[in-house]
């Protein structure tokens, strides 16, 4: 529907129109424990207004509007989370919604997709991205994400793009990059020498002092017919299970279509292809970025007021420092409070020590037990 | 009505069943300040739920139940509160709510009550109870008010409890007791020395050392006639004052009656007359009791769980201590909090340092701004 769409509204063949376009394939997901209460386990982090009114996933549906249309933006997610996905992005094309049958890490969920635009476009170039990052410069970010487009679409590489790091970070992966490849007057490109592992504090502040380290933000560019080549030499079993889980239901045999992608192995994109593929490159990104991986991240990633917190919602605070304080209708008033994380919220309310909101899924888990 | 009832209900004469009757005056007010969020302007303290499922004036009115049927127990309350005292009290007769036109402290409160009972039953003996205190043991209270009853009865003294310190307490008043006057087989009764105001610390603990000093109760027996001689005597402005306002009510001139108490000096019990009056006597109170001042009073009143906190709701508390979590519907979780007071209503929730709880009033006038 969306191709004759296209092909009326403007005119021109389809074939030149629809092959080689860019298609952005977000990722969204998540068991909904570390942002307890706001997330639930239906409604889990990319659904939920964290970082302010917007939801995650509808800001990065929008960052990604800058670049594709509506039609070409994909959002893969289990069935158990469509309800929110929708009342998030009321004007995404259902179909574009792409249910996984159940989660197996995002190597299955990213050839998933990629054998799903391959068929519709065999050139396609293909965006993936997290939905559940904090970029507060969609310009910055969408002026990268082109030139990632371009290299990508010219060549035979697997793009991924790595943040400098502000800060010796022991949360993320790294990049450590290789030789530097682009022209001069390019957008900077490298090699990618390895990948890293999430360091210990001591590693992470060398790779800061050190350079050419970069984070790992999970974006991947590339051509969809390089991506599945790289399936089919480093994944070959899950390359022929997705192509017999198309079979299937091509077939409309829906339950084996299911059960063998069920059957895959469960292993991330990065351990199964990056780390071991030849033809990776690696982008510098000019733009902020942030995983905005616990409550406590929002105290580094939005504005804060004069004692240093982060408030949203009605809320009174009498000798308040270094509290990230989030409500969505009661009044929330503190006194004498610091480095406390506070969300309140129709699921609960949560009181933390600001430097243990790793531990907050704990609660939704002991919640869980209770229920 | 009521006399009617018992005269008819028992076949004895009116006047023995009703003469000389033993009355409670329970006062009831506040600004809903301290307990915000669970008490608020129209629905201050006594009216809430603080030490457990029952509100505090509840509890009050079923210690006087063990003394006095309910005919003969009295709520002096301003006009706002009515709505929440009926709501807390439903079976009480509407006559048994005494209207104070405002809030003249308990000097003219008492006062008003007195004289009402006086023209009803000039031999009345009138027991003043605090509506939002906390007494564990209602037995031991009611024990203690019968022997006070007595003493009060049979002589001409304004009797008070006081409270044996279990603390060096600096928020209450204390008497210093004099001579020991009760014969041998009756319970302990003390001539007073003096009144004492709240003490700084050192004061506190000497009192304690020394012995001889009770905290002030704010608990009353007297005959209503010795008490109104003592106003006549010691607040005759008052007292004249308070037989302008009958005279003007029973003339129907319910405005003028309004006005006339409204001129009252505002003025306490305690410094208008019990201060200056040679015919005081205390009684110690051989029961548990609090003024529940605070939110924080209530880790020292209510029982605590193995790591030292008063949770009432549904909670789920990970390394947390010594806290006070009080909620009424929403879950509320804490991790790593310590020293906090937490109440979570629908009026709004608050997060305190234990040891401030005092100042919690400063964030009921900051919501009354904004409001």
């Amino acid at each position: 529907m969306n191709r004759k769409k296209e092909a009326a509204g403007k005119g021109t063949p389809r074939k030149t129109r629809t092959s080689g376009g860019t298609y952005f394939v977000i990722m969204a997901g998540g068991k909904g424990e570390r942002f307890w209460p706001l997330s639930t386990g239906l409604v889990p982090k990319p659904f939920v207004s964290i970082t302010g009114k917007k939801t995650l996933i509808e800001l990065t549906v929008e960052r990604a509007l800058r670049i594709a249309p509506l039609e070409r933006i994909f959002v893969v997610l289990g069935r158990e989370h469509l309800p929110a996905a929708k009342k998030c992005l009321p004007r995404l094309p259902r179909g574009n919604f792409i249910i996984e049958p159940v989660g197996r890490d995002t190597a299955p969920c990213v050839g998933l997709a990629a054998m799903m635009l391959h068929r519709r476009d065999p050139d396609a170039v293909m965006v993936v991205l997290p939905s559940d990052h904090y970029v507060p410069d969609p310009a910055a970010f969408s002026r990268c994400i082109r030139e990632t487009v371009k290299t990508a679409r010219r060549g035979d590489h697997l793009v991924t793009i790595g943040v400098p790091p502000g800060r010796p970070e022991t949360g993320y992966g790294y990049i450590r990059t290789g030789r530097k490849i682009s022209a001069p007057r390019d957008a900077d490109c490298f090699e990618v020498a390895r990948y890293v592992e999430k360091p210990n504090l001591a590693k992470a502040r060398r790779y800061l002092r050190e350079g050419g380290y970069f984070w790992n933000a999970g974006i991947f560019v590339w051509r969809v017919s390089v991506l599945l080549e790289g399936l089919r030499t480093h994944m070959p079993d899950l390359h022929a299970g997705l192509l017999d889980f198309y079979k299937a239901l091509d077939g409309g045999d829906r339950d084996r279509a299911d059960a063998i992608f069920a059957a895959l192995s469960r292993i991330s994109i990065d351990y199964g292809l990056m780390e071991k593929a030849k033809n990776v490159l690696m982008m510098p990104a000019p733009f902020a970025w942030d995983d905005v991986g616990t409550w406590t991240s929002l105290l580094r990633v939005l504005p804060r007021d004069e004692t240093g917190n982060v408030l949203r919602g009605r809320t009174v605070t009498l000798d308040t420092d270094n509290c990230v304080i989030i409500t969505d209708t009661t009044p929330v008033a503190t006194l004498g409070a610091s480095n406390l994380v506070i969300i309140a919220s129709k699921n609960g309310i949560l009181i933390c020590d600001a430097s243990r909101a790793q531990e907050v899924r704990q609660i939704a888990k002991a919640l869980g037990k209770k229920q």
